[in-house]
């Protein structure tokens, strides 16, 4: 059997240890009445309730599938009871406008409740993810009625969100959209298009389901400029907010995917469908963006929770896992064979998942930070270095740690053996499961580009400029600790590497189009290593007072250790094929392919 | 629907022109008869097979699998008359010795059949593999009676073969295996004991099945000494080769795995079963190692055959998915966007999974040629040098091409965006049934450390030395062409770093008995960048007169370069690590985990 304990510590030790959140709640007016007693508390309900109830679910979910029959969709048993818990808790709207319902919670604490999520029911979490997305989309573009309409029944689990984007011909490229709109007259819309690859297009978990629908309206601009975003709720709700006519909106089938089989990915077809426009008319993208940014950093959280559950799965089998003798002699004499875990290539395995883990985790929680800033910062400035920081990091938090959470799962897997690849034992399905998360809500490719293209090359590298120095201070604020060199040296040289990197990249986009897309991939790894070893260096800062008075501490210090000597020297290899440039891979013909 | 045809053309170049292999049949008084035509005639009907029959199955036998019923299991609709087909075109004993009806081809011809046959339809491709690899242990350590009563049927497809080995608790360590086996005075053993994931355990394919099963004698040493191995008929056979009673073996059940779904994957229960020794009491790893070796090799084989297949059919998708634009403004002005060739990092994925697909091949054939050499040359010393360099290579190429081909069809299936993700597109499979050769025939971690362990540490280095000496006379003998200096300068380089590697390997293992198996996998990897760069130079030498006459050629000089700028940088980051050493990682508690 599976087994998941929430990393409760080791979150703790992150958020008010390394960061200490609590004094930034604290000096935050919107946030006084956050504390960590308050926080702790919701982490050990989240935390004892995703064991309990959501981890059972992962595996018979995956099992048995969505079903699909008469233009309904069934989830799996159990999902309709945990999803009713779940909203009955209060768990959607956790970080929601308490003006709607919600919670108020900050983006410092729900990045450690969807941690917690992900990791032991990914395709459940989808559910109550796309609905907050699609509310963060509403509050921030719609009108006030149609937020007091929509939002409260959103948070309360009542009504389910959806996001409909990619259609048969046009996935990255969503200015080639097909999607008519059609004004009515009556402030509403009529939408025809079909949409494929929505996830949660149709379930048995709410009553309701509120899609929110890129469409062309007839007079627009080609391209992504022409493109406006609608409300196309499944069932059209009446002025007393109860539910009336069905809308035009209908499941066409459900894919049959590698993995998150418990999610439902549908073909939702719109037929005259009544809509309501969000935001302004062909501004849709920009409004979708809010939806999509927040995802992002979800979906980066996706990667961590996995590789999470998979590294405690690992090393509980390793542990318990008797198989050959320790390189110096027998140790469990008394035994047929030694634990796994005698033998040094399995650790290198279990202590590269646990080292991309735990700086993945203090990386979730810088970003949350910096969103938390941008969002509730008193001082306008720095509200906007905030959201600078945060359009850097977002592309970088999706696509590195979903790439690296990924490997970590195959990594997990692999000490497993054979057991590894089959069902009973559950690690296949991690593997599939996270595959998604490098696919949606925008490729790691697309990922990249967004960092190498809008967030370095179009502001000529300030925002990265601006990330180096905050790093230079910590390492001037490190310099007077010898002992901590083994984690200042190496990430002085990692940051050398980035900015070697950056400057790399903005000479050759200056003469070079393609330069932005052959560099993307591996800058961006280069940035990911390179903010690891910053975590590292910030939790070994964090570490070192304490080393002799707990073993928690003393082992946060070996493994940081072991990342900057084993895993950081990766900058060289991305810095040669970031300098490498374009050229060659664009001189080969078409028909070489 | 997936496409695949087989790269004759790269074949080819790597056999004849690289290679030159027909000049070593020629020298090779036993291999006379093998010539250019006959072995392109029959690559054109392996493609030819592969391609129209084989590789419709892959789809379909993934989504029936195998079943079980009343002690029986079913494989897919269509395997039973391919196999058949497959049986009666001879292609089993294709590299057999004629004196059990097989054809006599050597390793150079065979290994190109084996990479169409994998890429193809990988979970048919183990039924044959099996067998042969069984066939391959009983004709080196089995009487002459049994070679004469087993073979022919075998390599006529008539009876299938397995090998046995795991047992619920002993996976990498046979050591502890239970299986019991006690002489019966008549020249004939019992056998009992239960063996879990075997290949092939039971199916419809074939009349009997031969299993190879690892036992302990009731007087046998403990540990790795005191294995036998015996061979275990599902029927018994009569004096006159036909089938007598049913033998005491049975499946218990069917696995269900991450993937090749269509490969009965057995637990098979021994129960009193009759059986007859193989090769030397206590001596049965040594004798399955033959066949462990054989089947190494074919699973580096399978993780390029699913690279391959993988890579055409991204670069199918590539050409035909209009999605944006090029950075250089619009190029298929009449379409509404371009294909996905024109984006930079498209191209990345791409180059990256052909580039590794070019190099493993051309790695295939060269341990092909040590493996034909080794078994056929005249001269003791040259057989015993090619064995060496075989038994050096073997978990590089079983490791390195199943690592690097799980990557690479990763990296195919994401060019495909969402649509690699759902089952329609077939990318998804390549990736669920390539993962399972980097665990099977003993792990790549496995490897890595036989590798480290028997062929560096226990000869002192002395093979890779010997290796390291042919690549400098390589380079000696291209240092008179400038133009291919962007190939001698990073092989000269990488070479550097594998004998750092190797020293530094060298000098741990003399007080560190952990060494060896902390560094295994980045020196693996080392050694595999090394010798793909090695492989590129050796293409670049032969391509470049010929660089102006054609693309093919030039393509091929491109190629390499990419791989030697982009890639092959990643030697640095395995030499880092494989220096640090097993200290810290040895140093967490093993309550840490």
């Amino acid at each position: 059997m599976p087994v998941y304990k929430a990393p409760l510590r080791d979150m703790k030790f992150v958020a008010f240890e390394v960061f200490d959140v609590e004094a930034s709640w604290q000096a935050t007016p919107a946030l006084q009445e956050v504390s960590r007693d308050l926080v702790e508390a919701i982490l050990d309900e989240s935390a004892k309730f995703a064991e309990q109830v959501l981890f059972p679910l992962n595996r018979s979910g995956d099992e048995e599938g969505c079903r699909m029959e008469n233009a309904a969709v069934q989830t799996p048993q159990g999902f309709r009871q945990a999803f009713r818990q779940y909203a009955e808790g209060g768990w959607i709207g956790l970080g929601a406008d308490p003006a709607y319902g919600g919670q108020g919670m900050p983006k410092t604490v729900t990045v450690l409740s969807d941690e917690i999520l992900f990791a032991v029911n990914p395709s459940f979490a989808l559910y109550p993810l796309l609905g907050i997305g699609a509310a963060l989309a509403i509050s921030q573009h719609a009108s006030a009625a149609i937020c007091q309409r929509y939002l409260p029944k959103i948070y309360a689990g009542t009504w389910a969100g959806t996001m409909c984007l990619t259609e048969p011909h046009a996935g990255t490229d969503l200015g080639i959209i097909k999607t008519r709109a059609q004004a009515q007259g009556d402030g509403s819309y009529q939408i025809t298009g079909t949409k494929i690859f929505i996830t949660g297009g149709e379930h048995d978990l709410t009553e309701n389901i509120i899609h929110l629908v890129l469409a062309k309206l007839p007079d627009a601009p080609a391209g992504s400029k022409g493109i406006s975003l609608f409300l196309v709720p499944k069932f059209l709700v009446n002025d007393d907010g109860s539910l009336g006519a069905r809308n035009g909106v209908q499941v066409g089938s459900i894919e049959h995917k590698m993995g998150i089989k418990a999610s439902a990915t549908c073909v939702m077809n719109f037929d005259d469908a009544r809509g309501w426009l969000v935001g302004e008319v062909n501004e849709g993208l920009a409004a979708m963006f809010v939806m999509m940014n927040y995802e992002r950093l979800s979906m980066g959280i996706q990667g961590l929770g996995a590789s999470e559950v998979a590294y405690q799965n690992a090393a509980a089998y390793a542990r318990d896992r008797l198989q050959g003798r320790s390189a110096h002699g027998a140790k469990a004499k008394d035994l047929a064979a030694d634990p796994l875990l005698v033998h040094a290539d399995i650790r290198r395995m279990l202590l590269s998942v646990r080292a991309h883990n735990e700086a993945a985790r203090c990386f979730t929680m810088y970003v949350a930070q910096a969103l938390d800033q941008a969002k509730y910062a008193e001082d306008a400035e720095q509200r906007q270095l905030a959201a600078d920081r945060v359009a850097l990091l977002t592309p970088v938090v999706k696509a590195f740690l979903t790439d690296r959470g990924f490997t970590a799962c195959v990594d997990a897997q692999q000490v497993f053996g054979g057991h590894g690849y089959i069902r009973e034992w559950g690690m296949e399905q991690y593997v599939r499961d996270v595959r998604i998360a490098q696919i949606y809500e925008g490729t790691n490719g697309v990922q990249a580009q967004d960092l190498t293209g809008r967030k370095v090359v179009r502001n000529r590298g300030i925002f990265v400029q601006r990330y180096v120095e905050e790093v230079r201070a910590l390492l001037a604020s490190m310099k007077n600790e010898p002992e901590l060199d083994v984690f200042t040296r190496p990430l002085a040289r990692a940051l050398e590497r980035l900015q070697e990197g950056t400057d790399a990249l903005l000479q050759q986009a200056v003469h070079d189009p393609d330069a932005s897309g052959a560099a993307a991939v591996d800058y961006l790894h280069l940035f990911g290593l390179t903010v690891y070893a910053h975590m590292w260096a910030l939790m070994a800062k964090t570490a070192q007072p304490h080393r002799s008075e707990n073993a928690f501490y003393a082992d946060k210090l070996r493994l940081g250790a072991y990342f900057m000597e084993r895993m950081l020297p990766e900058v060289d290899q991305r810095l040669a094929a970031v300098r490498a440039g374009a050229a060659l891979m664009m001189d080969f013909s078409e028909a070489y392919f």
